[in-house]
């Protein structure tokens, strides 16, 4: 293992066991937790137990978190309790949360005394699949979305799934969004298993669960640790994101969930690609129709897709004015391009407009 | 030249010779410059006309910058310009002005879209002795100095040192003090060359200025290469820091330069390594004389020694609430020891009070 790699746990009742996990990666007695409200009221006794069996010195600042005060004022309340409670530069920091508080707190512990080490304990599968992994951390800005961040990986990654089964159906299906993404960009094999075990994802089946998360966690964590920075292959993750992106600023920041614009972000990209004729209108039906087979839009109200177009310019991968969009080579299988022709791209965000 | 290296170029002239440079490193038409007003003032023309040369897309930010205005405002106004002008995760920034300039700017171009290329041309010779190598980049915290911040590296650094024609006669002696620090800490042969070459030194004589400050680069990036993160042996560029931050910060940061805190805190260190047997009263004297004659502080008005141990225990280096500091081995030798009794630190800050 070279410093910069992580442990990855997945495990059911890995909250009761966090506090001795984490005494193995550090021999500071002081620890703080800065943690969602919402999600820390209903666990605050395990993590407390847990916790507190192997620290002496146990800082927890919550408050609620949401894409709405993902900024910097946060992240401000962040480096304020922690130069008041005198947090050091070897003191490790938990983000329990969803993807939000792991980009905010990423961040603060990125940039707080120049970095302390990061522990991620996503509670949303959006986050456990997705944000948790790989390193990158940021706030929003008025102007767009993640436009302030670093790369920074964290220590490690402990993912209980039994947590979810307090998650909102809304949110779940937002995870199952990047879930189907993976699928679609890089392992046709978990898209068709996907599609065979709609009905036990969909009911948190506690006997694929563990394994559906460890599938989805696999994928990012290749991709990414070929290419951490992001100059290559890791732009494959943004399938669908820059569509979606363009969806999220446009209706505003959590009117349309992440998960949600993805989903039409990749329905988008995916319409272009049948266009281009790199997949079958077959493919095109049976991705579209994974996405309604667990609830997630195929179409929303948008924008004029002039609007949408132009917010996509704004977009931080666009690269010398040029729009770098991910596209399919076929189910399972992607690639980068940057001349799609504008018309295009316009018809596409029509294909998801209602 | 692994990923992480960089060139720092000391060179006569380089002013006019900067677009030449970093279009060798870009591909990029598009290149953002930040720069100190007051700096910028002198040396716009001959910027523009070196940038115009090889870039078509130059935009240029620029507010007066001092210890002052460190600070996330000031950053965010960074973040406000470069988003409006739509500078995108492959355009340079340049930053022009002195060690806060290089420091503020460097924070933005770490975070700014996580990160985008960093290229530094200090114009004072503190930043070019010391803060443009090394990759700390860090914004103040009205609770600690340079409290926000990451490691980032620099694309480049380039030096011209007849830039230091118009650098005040203060400033100057402060990038001093950083000097003598890296003879004390690493080389006795640069303490002995500056004892002898004290006047041409302070006369900034052509003949010798060059070479003078690439032999302190030298060592700066020679300990940084080793260490990057800080871990180790760079914690002993923190020499004077850990005593002379808890005077900037008691006394008000401005008041004292960070320069003559510098001198102060490395009086303070030389002095307690004398108090331990480790240095001679000899060398004790060598040291303070070296200082007066570049004309730094060798005693300044402090507040009561209580309050600069208190300030101390506030220091982003504190580990598990013990003091940290960098204490001279022989003269040209520093080592790290966390157990100094508090007594004879606070004799230490006696010793340099007036």
């Amino acid at each position: 293992m070279d410093k910069n790699s992580y442990d990855v746990k997945v495990e059911e009742e890995l909250l009761i066991k966090l506090g001795e996990h984490i005494k193995d990666l550090t021999s500071s007695s002081k620890i703080l937790l800065i943690a969602d409200q919402n999600v820390y009221d209903l666990y605050k006794d395990t993590l407390s137990q847990s916790l507190g069996s192997y620290f002496e010195d146990i800082h927890v600042f919550t408050i609620p978190i949401s894409e709405d005060n993902k900024t910097i004022e946060t992240v401000t309340k962040f480096y304020d309790f922690a130069l008041e409670h005198k947090i050091e530069r070897s003191t490790p920091v938990i983000a329990f949360g969803g993807g939000v508080t792991g980009d905010l707190v990423g961040f603060f512990a990125s940039s707080y005394l120049r970095g302390i080490p990061f522990i991620q304990m996503p509670t949303t599968l959006l986050a456990m699949v997705d944000s948790s992994v790989g390193g990158k951390v940021a706030y929003n800005h008025p102007k767009g979305k993640n436009m302030i961040g670093a790369f920074y990986q964290p220590k490690a990654v402990y993912i209980d799934p039994l947590v979810l089964s307090s998650l909102p159906e809304r949110e779940f299906r937002c995870g199952i969004a990047e879930c189907i993404k993976h699928g679609l960009l890089a392992d046709s094999n978990l898209f068709d298993w996907m599609e065979d075990n709609r009905t036990a994802i969909t009911n948190q089946d506690p006997s694929i669960l563990s394994a559906f998360i460890s599938k989805n966690v696999a994928i990012k964590a290749s991709v990414v640790m070929e290419d951490e920075k992001e100059q290559g292959r890791r732009a494959l993750l943004n399938l669908g994101h820059t569509f979606g992106h363009a969806i999220e600023v446009t209706r505003g920041y959590g009117v349309v969930k992440h998960g949600e614009a993805v989903a039409l972000g990749c329905i988008a990209a995916a319409y272009t690609s049948a266009q281009l004729g790199h997949i079958s209108q077959t493919d095109l039906e049976r991705i579209i129709n994974l996405f309604k087979d667990f609830n997630l839009p195929t179409k929303a109200s948008l924008v004029a897709s002039e609007d949408l177009y132009r917010a996509m310019t704004h977009d931080k991968k666009v690269i010398d004015n040029k729009i770098r969009l991910i596209l399919l080579k076929s189910l399972g299988d992607a690639f980068i391009t940057d001349d799609v022709p504008k018309d295009l791209i316009l018809d596409a965000f029509e294909f998801v407009s209602e």
